[in-house]
């Protein structure tokens, strides 16, 4: 069950644009699935998208109304619900990735049911899993890794999944985020599946394929966080990748949300990896590092950077943002 | 909330003894908290307690109908909830391990609700958890890891915490399963947990505690299972242990339910689970290695097979059902 786009992009009364950071990333990585935004008075974020109302959003041929805009306190406002349900009665699904689930609001619940439309809480899985197998199966598939959580593994693997497509090269992005899920239709919140699944959730998620075809899986959290480092764990199994990507941000000074944590170095978090992989696939190697330079200050700042972990690590290292991600493209074909 | 005892064991029709597992292993670790035991006419299996009725067990002083029984196809027959239902009326709470919540079953619920008597799904985590922090805490833990599943992690920190009360040393028992917790009086059954609070489920189960207190935390699978390592890795880095024990049973070929996937070396698995805890506790060491040598046809292979593991780790290597767990004791005092 894909979610269906074109997409209308919901911002509500959204404080801030970074509250629409979800929204924000759809757009950037499907701007042609996106056809216009919709804001309550009170917002504050701009997408640069035409403002439509729920009416002009179903004449211009949207599917989806895509709530992409973290909710204050956890909680789904009152004034939102008129919105979702004009869209539910006018014929569009809703996709939200909060963690409230729409579907647990009485109003829009009755509103999906009374006119046959699907409700996409995408942080909530609503399928069951089997247990991994480790089964050998057919197939390419790269996952991006990191020294932490939020250093660019989504951004790294869809670049990548550009990039091979740019070259009629096979692949599809996996995502195994909410924003990640937005951007390909589908996907599973492997965060939130239960923990006895989470191998298997990513086998489901990456299955046999054709021998040249190549999964780009967004990789989640880092094995060096002691908080997130099982779901890692999980999902470095049940890809079984071929190739790992290592993300990395050079400013953060400790561990994401754990300022007694320090950062593992790029090769000790390579090698940890890489050690993971190989349990369910022996022939796993590192094919690049890719670098958040964002935080650094000069653009000498940002060539030394690269240039030292390249000479460290002996691997590609780029800012997929500035430099693209050829020279890590190149190793993969 | 702790199951309460003393236990009245249920069995209900269970076709064989390997059924009754769980409630074996109750009676073998609490068998002065288990006053009798209760069959319907088809059960084969017999725990050698005193036979009671609902209300003999009530008379006796019985405050749990313990249901440590497999149900077969997963499914709670109808035929055992009479005695439910007789054991709520009468005062009892239920505590079950199936994968059926009794709390789902009309019936039992309505008779719980009614009586204000408890239900215990222990499979089923009730509470929510914070994601871990990998926050240094007070206290000792021990972490009985593998190199497989059902190797005898259970057991073997169930030895251990009774060797150590014996020497009045501070000691609790930590349950991540459906078995340490009717044992234990609570826990959380970790692999049911969230993927993203797994850390933080056993950082729970494990708080701060006196200096010289010891938890002995049952482990669960193995960071070389493909199918449930990323339970283990939330376990290593939520328990933070000071100390690991490797448990083995050397006849196995391959890993559990996995007939391609070979087993690790003894001392990869050693390295690998350090590793990990390092991350959390870089002071972890291992402190022995417990050996499940019952399926060894001789006692003379069992010697060979234990002072191997001895030479090629340079740790104390025991059976803890025939040897004790002293040699491992004495490296914890």
């Amino acid at each position: 069950m894909k979610i269906q786009h074109p997409y209308l992009m919901f911002l509500g009364d959204a404080p801030d644009q970074l509250a629409a950071k979800t929204a924000s990333g759809i757009v950037h990585w499907r701007r042609d699935w996106c056809l216009g935004q919709f804001q309550l008075p009170a917002c504050k974020a701009d997408l640069g998208l035409p403002e439509m109302t729920i009416a002009g959003a179903l004449a211009a041929g949207c599917r989806t109304l895509v709530i992409g805009v973290a909710n204050r306190g956890g909680v789904i406002p009152d004034a939102w619900i008129p919105t979702m349900v004009d869209a539910l009665e006018g014929g569009m699904d809703i996709a939200a990735g909060l963690h409230q689930r729409v579907a647990d609001i009485g109003d829009v619940a009755k509103a999906a049911d009374t006119n046959g439309r699907q409700l996409f809480d995408v942080r909530h899985p609503t399928r069951s899993f089997n247990v991994g197998s480790g089964e050998r199966r057919p197939g390419k598939r790269l996952l991006t890794v990191g020294t932490d959580c939020s250093v660019g593994k989504m951004y790294t693997a869809l670049a990548i999944d550009q990039a091979l497509q740019a070259e009629n090269v096979k692949s599809d992005f996996r995502a195994t985020g909410q924003t990640g899920i937005f951007i390909a239709g589908d996907g599973v919140s492997v965060d939130a599946v239960v923990s006895d699944f989470i191998s298997g959730a990513t086998e489901w998620l990456t299955p046999a394929n054709d021998p040249d075809h190549w999964d780009l899986v967004e990789g989640q959290g880092s094995l060096f966080h002691p908080s997130y480092a099982g779901v890692t764990m999980g999902l470095v199994h049940g890809a079984q990748p071929d190739a790992l990507v290592v993300c990395h941000e050079p400013t953060r000074t400790h561990m994401r949300g754990l300022p007694h944590q320090p950062l593992p170095d790029i090769q000790t978090c390579i090698d940890g990896h890489l050690a993971a992989a190989r349990l369910t696939n022996p022939d796993a190697v590192c094919v690049g590092v890719a670098v958040n330079s964002s935080g650094l200050a000069s653009d000498e700042e940002r060539r030394r950077c690269l240039t030292d972990i390249a000479a460290q690590t002996g691997l590609p290292a780029v800012d997929p943002v500035i430099d693209g991600v050829a020279a890590i493209v190149t190793k993969l074909t």
